[in-house]
């Protein structure tokens, strides 16, 4: 997705392009905005179907449960943010370059998809125990992605910071909330959130842009 | 410390100890416990009332809807945090010491009682529209006594800031996002997230510490 897509997104516009055939589509998109809207608890297969123009039936022919489809949101959702956080980490440039991107197009998409990742961060807890360990090794991954161009940072003396670990989750934590506050009609473009927050990260790890 | 440790908080121990009498505290703990466990929409008064081991008739003598439970969780909340800022700015001290004292009892807070945190935070929008207007007034003054802060550590030559408004968002976003993360259980207290993010902030103003 471009720049210009995202910044041009009104609302959450996560197109969900892996999720095929399109009534799959269609109920993951009413799954996300209802578990936004109302919690994943006050949800029923019910709603999310009539909010997609669907049957229950309809909706059962692509997932089992409500559960289901909560854990697919999670897994595409973390997997999209783990992808941009290696493609900075896997970029060339210096550390700094890195960090910087890593935290503009990380911003960018808690921005952009503010409904989706939401659902995905606050709606961790309404996964069962079982399925609970796959989503925590990719959020292991996203860690280890930072972690390791601030630790790239310090090594080759352009970063000054004396805890690598609890940096790492500030660093992360600080483009989460993003979803939490950003509005899509407020003054500020994801753009340009994320310009401000690359830098104040480049700040927190002791560089000055 | 990661980000992944997200499992069901143990307690928070917000004492909510000016509200009175005792049967209509039991009620309001009961109601953070719920509404953090399983979301505002899917509780009910009758969950709210047997978690606190009353009946559901005694729950109407203190509260006469769910709503009303939580605008009072919402609005003691905003003024904890609320009350804990302006203690900071109008210490004595420099812009620094300032800043860094409310970040580090705003963090302690937030990772405190971050069940409460997550209630007054993640269930603002099911506020009805009468009662919206109150909670954002107070979150106003959060932000305001934060720029207050900056702004004078930028008069007084302390801090380097380009852009005020946007990093006191992100300094509050930051201390916030806390109660999403933290776990009782995990490797660091409040007190040492509080002092790791006093640093960070300080940085992020750019001041070194």
């Amino acid at each position: 997705m471009t720049q210009d897509e995202q910044v041009a997104a009104p609302t959450d516009d996560m197109p969900w392009s892996e999720v095929t055939p399109d009534a799959a589509r269609r109920l993951m998109v009413a799954a996300v905005e209802a578990f936004a809207e109302r919690g994943y608890h006050a949800t029923t297969t019910r709603d999310i179907a009539s909010r997609a123009g669907m049957s229950p039936a309809a909706l059962y022919i692509h997932y089992k449960t409500k559960e289901e489809l909560l854990l697919r949101i999670s897994r595409i959702g973390h997997e999209k943010a783990l992808e941009i956080l290696r493609r900075a980490v896997e970029a060339e440039g210096t550390a700094a370059e890195r960090l910087a991107e890593a935290v503009r197009s990380f911003v960018r998409w808690h921005a952009g998809h503010h409904m989706t990742a939401r659902v995905v961060q606050y709606e961790l807890d309404s996964l069962g125990e079982e399925h609970r360990p796959g989503i925590v090794a990719l959020r292991r991954q996203s860690d280890a992605a930072i972690r390791k161009i601030i630790n790239d940072g310090v090594r080759s003396g352009e970063f000054d910071v004396p805890d690598v670990p609890g940096t790492t989750v500030a660093v992360l934590s600080l483009c989460i909330d993003v979803a939490r506050w950003f509005n899509a009609e407020g003054r500020r473009t994801p753009d340009e959130v994320g310009a401000l927050y690359a830098d104040l990260v480049l700040r927190m790890v002791g560089t000055r842009s």
